[in-house]
This record gives C-alpha cells, sequence and structure tokens, in this order.
C-alpha cells in the first residue's frame, strides 16, 4: 500500500474498510478518553463570548434544528451545531494535542460526528470507530506536510482537521469508495485556516469551521457531487499548494498497523504549556502539606527562560492575564490546587489570598531545565524547606493524564456550566460509549439541569 | 496611503468611505454590465447537474428561506443561496474575467450581494456602489499575489473572490472600520480553492463558497466576532502564506483614483477561450454569405497552436466534447450563428448538418498567430474564395463586448431556462439597476413564467 501513487484513494479504501475490531484495544481506548476529554471541553467553553458572538451570527441561517450546542441547549443544523461545538472545544486552548503536529485532533471530528448523530441512530461502536478513523486520517495527512506546513503559517487543526471530519462523517452516511474520495476532494479545496489568527476568535473558528465543512463535504459527497481524485497529491493539490513538504508514506506507511489516534494527549491545565510543571508541582505540594500551605513565607522556582519570556506578569489583573502569569498560576496551584478554568478567572486573579501567595513566588530560570521541568523550593514559617522535582509534567508524553484525571479535568470546567449532578451523568455516559445505542442522546445530556 | 503598512485596515477604511459619486461614469457602467452579464450566466446555468446535486445536499441544512436560486426558484436562507447562485453563474465557464488575474469577478460578488438584498430593502445605487467596490477589492487582492498565487496552484477566483463578498456584504450590512476589518481578516482565513479541481464540479464550487463564506464573514464581524487585524498582510497572513510574491502597493495604490473593476470583460461564446476567434469570424462570415453559407465545400484556419492542442477534437459526441472542438465550433458559428450553450448540446453536436460541416474544416497552426487571432478561407460550391480575418477576438480587451452583444449572449442562455417573455423583462430591469427601489426584486424576476 505504501507504495501506491493514488494517496487520496488508498486513503478513502481504508477510511471505509477499517472496523472496530481491527483497532488494537489501547487505540479504542484511546479513543474513548478523546470523546470524554473533548466533551468535557466543549461544554466548559460553552459559556465563552466566542460563542455568543457566533451563534448571533449564525442562528438566522440555521436550518432544520436537529442538533444541539452543547452544554446550552440552543438547537441548530447538524452543520451549524459542528461549528459550533468546534468553536467551543477549543476556545480556552484546553482540549487535546497530538504532539507531533500540534493538532487538535477532536475538535474538527468530534464536533462534526455528534452533531450528525444526532440526525440519525449511530451505535457507539460505530460512533467510536469513526472518530479513531478520522483522527488517524487528520493526523497522518498532518504528518505528511508537518512542519513545513504549519511553518508556512497554517493552522494544522484547521487545515488537516478538515479531512478528518470529513472522512468521520463520509462513515456515518456509508459512502462508497468513489464518493469517500470524493469527499476528501471537496475537503481539500476547502482546507484553510492561518497561525496569524491566534490570540482573536478565529483560532477556534477553524476547528469549528473543519468540523462544518468536512461534514458538508461528506454531504455534498453522498449527493454525488464530484471533486478531483487525487486531491492531497495532485500537483495543484492539498500537500503541494500548501506545502513545501510531502511525505505520502506518513499517510499510507504502515496504514491500520500503527496509530496515531492512539498518540493523542490531554492539556491537564486550562493555559499555555510553559507553566504546567509549575502548576503539577504547586498541586503536589499542596496535596504534601494540607493545611500547611498556608505557612508557606516564599516560594522559589528554576524553571526553562520560556517561562518569564512567555508568563511573567508579576501582576495580573484580568483571568485572561492570569494565564499569562506564572505567579499567579503557582498560587492558585498551592491555595486552591486548581489549573482548570477557574483558576483563570477575573475573581480569582484578585482575591487577597491568591494575590499574596503570588507576591511570594520567586523565578530564576536556567537553560539546562527541560520545557516540561521545574525545581520548586518552598520555605515554611515553621523553618522547614521543603523541595518539589518536577522532572517531566503530567500531560506530557511521558506522564499521560490517567482516566481520574481527565475526569477531575471534566468536573473542573463542566459543572460550572452544567452543574454537578448533569456533569457526573455525563461523563459517566461518554466513558461507555461503545456500549451505547444511539451516540446523538449524549448531546441532550450535556445540558444543565 | 500606498505607504501605509496596515493594509487591511486601510483597505477597509477605503470600503466603507467610497461612495457612488467618486466612481467614474464609465467604471459604474462597466458595473451594470456586470451585473446583466453575471445574473444572465446564473440564470443560464441553473439546470446543470452541479447545481442538482449541491442543491439536495444542502437544502435540509437551510436556514429562514429568504433568497432564491435564480432561474429556478427554489428558496434557501441568503448564504446557501449565494452558494448555489456564485456555482450556476460559472458552471457553463461562461462569466466574466478580470484578465489581469483570471479572476471571474462577479460570481463571489454579485452572488453574495443579490442573496443578502432579498432580505433587506437595498437601493440600485448602494448595491451598484458594493458590487464596484466588492470587484474592485478582489481584483486589486488578486494583482497583489499574480501570478506567483495562481502558478502555486490556487483557484484565485476562490481564493480572492471571499474578500470581494465580505467587502461588499460588509458595505449593506454597514459595518464600521473595526468591523470591516475583521470581516476582511475571516474572510482571509478561509480563502481556499485549488486549480486541481478544474474539470470538477469543484470547480464551480469555488466562486459559491467564496460567495457564502464572504458572505459569512460580514455577518460574523458584524456581531462583534474578531480576527487579526491585519490579515492580508501580516507574516501569516494571506499574502505570505498563499504566495511567493507580496506587492501590496497592487491593494492600496492609486485605490479610488484607477479601477480594475473597470477592465472586467465578458466571455462572447461558451467554451473555451482559444476557439473564439474561430467562432467570431465564422459568425461573421455567416452575416456576409447569407443563404451561401451551405455553398461552402471547405474551410481552412490559420490558428495558434493552442487551437488544436486542447480543442482538436475531430468528431465529438457530446456537448461536453463539442467544448473541445474547433471543427464543430466552426460549424455552429457558420450554420447556426452560434457560440452560446447551444452550440454545445448533444443535439447540435450529432445534428446531421453540422456533422457534415465540421468534416470540411481543415486546421492549419501558426506559431506567428496571436492566441485572440484567426483567418479563416472558405471555399465555395460557385468557385468564390472568402477570405476572414480576425484580428482580435471579440471579448478581446481590444474588442470588448458591446451591450447588444451582451444581451446577446443573455438571451442565448437564459431564455432556455426561463423562456423568452421572463427573459426580456429581466433582462431590462437589469439595465436600470441604478435606479431600482429594491434590487432584490430581481430575483423573484428570474424565474420561468
Amino acid at each position: 500500500m505504501t507504495q501506491r501513487p493514488d494517496v487520496t484513494r488508498a486513503l478513502a479504501e481504508w477510511i471505509i474498510d477499517c472496523d472496530l475490531e481491527s483497532i488494537p484495544v489501547e487505540v479504542q481506548r484511546e479513543g474513548v478518553r478523546t470523546l470524554v476529554n473533548w466533551l468535557g471541553c466543549a461544554v466548559g467553553g460553552a459559556r465563552h463570548e466566542t460563542v455568543d458572538r457566533a451563534l448571533a451570527a449564525v442562528t438566522p441561517f440555521s436550518g432544520q434544528a436537529t442538533s444541539t450546542v452543547l452544554g446550552r441547549g440552543e438547537r441548530l443544523d447538524a452543520l451549524h451545531a459542528a461549528l459550533l461545538n468546534g468553536i467551543t472545544s477549543h476556545v480556552l486552548d484546553y482540549d487535546d494535542t497530538h504532539l507531533k503536529t500540534i493538532i487538535h485532533p477532536a475538535g474538527p471530528v468530534a464536533s462534526a460526528l455528534l452533531a450528525v448523530a444526532e440526525t440519525r441512530p449511530v451505535s457507539g461502536r460505530d460512533f467510536l470507530t469513526a472518530l479513531i478513523v478520522g483522527v488517524e486520517v487528520e493526523c497522518r495527512i498532518g504528518n505528511s506536510v508537518y512542519p513545513d506546513h504549519y511553518d508556512r503559517g497554517w493552522h494544522i487543526t484547521g487545515t488537516a482537521g478538515v479531512f478528518g471530519a470529513a472522512a468521520a462523517v463520509g462513515r456515518l452516511l456509508g459512502l462508497d469508495v468513489q464518493q469517500m474520495t470524493w469527499a476528501l476532494g471537496i475537503a481539500a479545496t476547502q482546507s484553510s485556516g492561518f497561525r496569524e489568527m491566534f490570540g482573536t476568535m478565529c483560532k477556534s473558528f477553524h476547528p469549528g469551521r473543519a468540523a462544518q465543512n468536512g461534514a458538508l463535504s461528506a454531504f455534498l459527497a453522498q449527493a454525488n457531487f464530484d471533486s478531483s481524485e487525487q486531491a492531497i497529491e495532485a500537483p495543484c493539490g492539498f500537500a503541494n499548494v500548501m506545502s513545501d513538504k510531502q511525505d505520502y508514506n506518513e499517510i499510507l506507511g504502515d496504514l491500520g498497523e500503527t496509530w496515531e489516534a492512539g498518540l493523542n494527549s490531554y492539556k491537564p491545565f486550562a493555559c499555555g504549556i510553559v507553566i504546567h510543571p509549575t502548576i503539577d508541582g504547586g498541586i503536589q505540594l499542596r496535596d504534601q502539606l494540607g493545611e500547611d500551605v498556608s505557612k508557606i513565607e516564599r516560594l522559589d522556582l528554576v524553571a526553562h527562560p520560556l517561562v518569564l519570556e512567555l508568563t511573567g506578569k508579576t501582576e495580573p489583573r484580568t483571568g485572561l492575564e492570569g494565564k499569562f502569569s506564572v505567579f499567579h498560576s503557582a498560587a492558585a496551584a498551592l491555595l486552591r490546587g486548581d489549573g482548570s478554568p477557574t483558576a483563570f478567572t477575573d475573581e480569582a486573579v484578585n482575591d487577597a489570598e491568591l494575590v499574596a501567595m503570588r507576591r511570594k513566588v520567586k523565578v530564576v530560570t536556567d537553560k539546562a531545565c527541560h520545557e516540561a521541568e521545574v525545581s520548586i523550593t518552598a520555605t515554611l514559617s515553621d523553618g522547614r524547606v521543603i523541595e518539589k522535582h518536577i522532572e517531566r509534567c503530567i500531560g506530557s508524553r511521558e506522564k499521560p493524564l490517567t482516566d481520574e484525571q481527565i475526569d477531575t479535568k471534566f468536573r473542573g470546567q463542566a459543572a460550572l456550566v452544567i452543574g454537578e449532578a448533569a456533569c457526573e451523568s455525563l461523563m459517566a455516559e461518554a466513558w461507555a460509549l461503545a456500549d451505547m445505542a444511539s451516540v446523538g442522546d449524549l448531546a441532550a445530556k450535556s445540558l444543565p439541569r
């Protein structure tokens, strides 16, 4: 298969042929974790003003209201729901990451799948297979052009994500090989999204639009709307036009044998990844000290230079600024055990105890320090000096989040939006994905009770 | 203004500030011609199977049915109507051309404008201004990256068209400078479409999607959905990511003083441009010979080498194949005076008289021959030998279509779809664009009576 010149068609064949039995159980398990993590993020981001504004703009253009804006309850047609849920799941920068390509895989794929699954019966097994296949497709296409494509300025979650959404929804629609080849082509010719948009509402628009456009591609192909059959590999196709690197072996090599979908990772904290080790260490220290955490008189950090460069704000005034303050982040970890979105609210950064604690934090940088590493020394009023070294932070490839940590993350954001009871039952349902009779039911359970 | 580094914002300011009084009358006139030509094409292409399939796929997702699929009558929300009318207007490859960039300007801009104009009162003057501004924006942005951008593989009608649609609809919505800057940014980050799609249904999908996405950008910006404010010129923005050439003077230089929108041209015949001189000459010969055209025993052409390379089919069997046959095209010009879509039907290519005539056509190529040139020698059964030299074909920059020729083109395609009476009154209304009280009314008049 690796030698085939017809990359797009070979990929389409695999997308259709893949079945759950042929997917290793550990990859299936990662698929479920991907779904649970995505769902928590989609609910958790539902009240962001980015979502309010998008909804205000698109609601008049929504068709048959079959599908749900997760965590909120507005109902839109499946394509618009895919857009909105793709936005909500990414808007807090708290979702999942395929570390090889920096693709956030679930946003485009799961958002499209669940919105379409609300329009027809889709079993948990079929949904899980489509999700894994979609993630595999976008990450492999990402690998084929990364890093040149990303370095050129493309936001790869959007540009590669649209293929994953088309593949996943195409499976739900039962496309044949010809139609699936067209769906990938229609997706390709909509591939878009600039890194220039980082820091604006368009960043989360990208995975949302990838979900919506990928799903549309599948519906168009189902109606026999045709496209090029070499959209990925042709001289004027995706890989050549949008990247200077084209390695099709990354797409077709060992397809169905090695799994990118098994490599997904989940952000443990709702902020830039450089301060994750500090938060990780702070929470461990809090667990160790118990009430004595209030006795801390001074906290010294030795960290990677990027920590002060990117997150050196000493006196943040807003929640958003708090995400760029290692001082505030350390204080929230110590006093609240929190690195979730609640740690980065306006209330939190202005809380008197947190403000007092953050002023006790001193940072020294050391180039020898790994980005996932930090050394913390706490000096207490009773004279004790306690050291904590984080060799590799949670969420890194070496220390993936446990299922329990994914639960904690889920609760930390979703319960704020829909309440604890709804949050717990939604989480339980999501973990049981593979046994669900009709996955669309998840959407109704994502709402406040 | 040419020295401003904030290209996107400077362009946004101009988009908002431009008024009809400041547009030269000849450019205004070209704007009306652009609208009339586009409307004829949109109605003329309405029954193509590409349109049937797109409609089948998107209808379930259409929102409030405010806007019309021209020439057909299905009603969709404004964004979907923009998509469909963008497809119909381009699907016969018979629309307009900005010859410097090969952008087909009206598809993205007029399709978006009219669909939105059906949702609110828009005067002819406001519509015309928005149309001219939109065309100016897309052609100038095209100029700034052409030819590198096109050579890289981008279908520039889609990639540049989305800006034109955003600008035009943004004017109708009354966006302020901040919002218009965002609209251009949201448009930029959706810019897409590969030349690889030529020859498939996705080719006409590109102007349709540019219309829809550009309009969506304007609606999102109206809801204060933000984006980068340097989406065109930033290092990770449109021009740098999608082209190796960036000449911002092409965007801001002499803005409001020289007009790309005044340079629009209109295809006289519904086929590849290389056989336009032959059809032009054939029709002139027919006019000259009258009934004696039937006495032609042999027709010798001396033409540019591309004519045989691209359109050398001697025995076409379908209408589509007829578009790639200089022999059939010459016969249809001589015997029917026709280069419109009716000349390229299955009926026409299989008509016995046309088949007999096309077999009398001989072609010799000559590199010294210009692409817009042809020499024709007709030998008649009464012994006469008549020569016709076309120095520059109609539709070329040197010989633009007259208003009457635009009418003939309009009738030749639109009357087939909606009947002659409806066609005549629609055409009359369209020419009177600047005096219309509510341009949305044009849509209802585009339907069969």
